[in-house]
């Protein structure tokens, strides 16, 4: 099975994110082959499969080499993030997620909850057959929490104006620099990776989703080839405010205040307008600095783990993440 | 916290059922408080904790008494069973349950996605928090997968001509008696029971839920003091053909046939003439027996195991369960 092609100049990693694939596609079975198919589609739909990668390389930090295991343990994480994917879709609407039709869009609600019910059930599954202890799994389980309760925090501060980076910053930390973490830490520890080396990946990871998720953020704000220019700001029409919007508002909070109140009654106008306001108070400028801080702070965290062609490779995407041309 | 009436003549049990709704209330922390509070309220709606009690009776089959893993175990089957009944209130598009407003029609799809994935964290959590081992939480995990599947099942079978007794039973094996079996049998665990007794646990719980379940589905056909000794016939109407039906239809398939074909279209008077047919055919009568051999069944099994009191309040709640005024 072929993976995304901004893997291909590293092809063992591509290898074992297929094997990765692989065994995830093995471990669905659902009688109603409605929903099998559901599943499948949506686990080859091309996802970028970031996480599991970053799991990967960080399962050869250590002195031994569990690859069956640190697979396994790469496609638990797939699947949570496949889970929380499709459950993103059924609360926000959405219609399509990488050009295809969500799940939700296609078959109702019904089909979507489930289809991510089925893929949590797989990676506790996975979880509890691959994981070396109940404490490591444990770990995990608390990892998801915190994205979850991230999502929510989202949810709930939906129209709200946006208090302060530090809540923003809190928020996307949950989200999505939860799950970076717990991918390169549990990947550290199938390798049986020093103490220090495990937490090490851990912040790694933290750090990496930290810059991952402010640059999606100011991706929104940013003009797209299909629509001629416009920008897309989806996340401002659904009333989730992010980093250059806040940046923006520090500088002159009364211009942005009537299009908050307007709530999802936006015309293409004041999406023009306040797109314009942005760029005006350097709102992408400095979101863009803070993710570039964070992707030092990861190569720094990386520059300690122990020598090997892994490294290399992690300091390769990691840097190539700020410019996000994958 | 008080728990249902239905446990106030074993005043132990009561307790223990106390203590794990408060364990439960304890581990529920949402920054977010709306979320806390729609959790929070769920617990303490009233259910009637079936399956916490089998799983704390049958924590006292085995040699050893561990109450705080007992009690936390009991939890677990809590959470999940909050977690699956939230999430089929979202695709049941349910308006009540406890005649209470369900989560999603109060607060929207978002709220009870979320709602019944933060509980199978938690479920998670208090499983790698205190199973004994990385293969007892395998065994929970394969459980929960069984449940789920058994759900999709219903699910994708609505509005269709339901087609044999042993396609019922399956279904219901995995919706229902799936849950109870995990119950019993976890609860035999956490006591150092012996192989062979905590199979003996996972048998009753298996036929406690099939009992269970059939005589939910027969509740559906009978009068309701509310509603002037009309049937409710909700599964009927969402398409979801029981076994009251699926014997009557054995006797005479074309009566049922022009009603099914109308789906969701029923009228009072269809209902009315379903619900003299199934008379006619002795469904409900037929119905009665075979849950009347599982509940027979769970008490042969309920015999094999070792004397003690925990047996004996295993026995009462088992055979009440056939009269269901509970």
């Amino acid at each position: 099975m072929g993976v995304h092609s901004m893997w291909e100049d590293y092809p063992e990693l591509a290898k074992d994110l297929s094997s990765v694939i692989e065994l995830i596609d093995s471990q669905i079975h659902v009688r109603d082959k409605t929903i099998e198919t559901i599943v499948k589609n949506f686990l080859h739909s091309g996802g970028k499969l970031l996480r599991p990668a970053y799991s990967l390389l960080c399962s050869q930090i250590g002195p031994e080499q569990d690859k069956e295991r640190a697979i396994a343990i790469a496609a638990a994480i797939e699947c949570i993030h496949m889970a929380t994917l499709i459950h993103d879709d059924v609360i926000d609407e959405a219609e399509t997620r990488h050009g295809n039709p969500t799940i939700h869009s296609q078959k109702g609600n019904k089909y979507a909850v489930y289809s991510g019910d089925y893929l949590f059930c797989l990676t506790f599954n996975l979880l509890s057959k691959y994981a070396q202890s109940l404490s490591q799994l444990e770990f995990n389980v608390k990892g998801m929490e915190k994205i979850l309760t991230g999502e929510l925090e989202q949810l709930n501060s939906q129209y709200v104006e946006p208090v302060s980076v530090k809540d923003y910053l809190s928020r996307i930390a949950g989200k999505t620099a939860q799950l970076f973490a717990v991918s390169c830490y549990s990947g550290a520890v199938t390798s049986k990776a020093a103490k220090r080396a495990t937490m090490q990946a851990w912040n790694l990871g933290h750090y990496i989703g930290m810059a991952f998720q402010i640059i999606d953020d100011i991706l929104d704000y940013q003009s797209d080839d299909q629509t001629l220019g416009k920008p897309v700001m989806n996340d401002f029409r659904q009333g989730i405010y992010t980093l250059p919007l806040i940046y923006a508002m520090k500088e002159n909070r009364q211009a942005f205040i009537p299009f908050i109140a307007k709530k999802d009654q936006l015309t293409d106008n004041d999406i023009s307008a306040i797109s314009d306001l942005i760029k005006q108070y350097q709102g992408i400028e400095k979101a863009y600095d803070l993710a570039g801080k964070y992707t030092n702070k990861a190569l720094k965290e990386l520059e300690k783990l122990p020598d090997g062609e892994y490294k290399n490779i992690l300091y390769d995407i990691t840097a190539s993440l700020l410019k996000r041309n994958m």
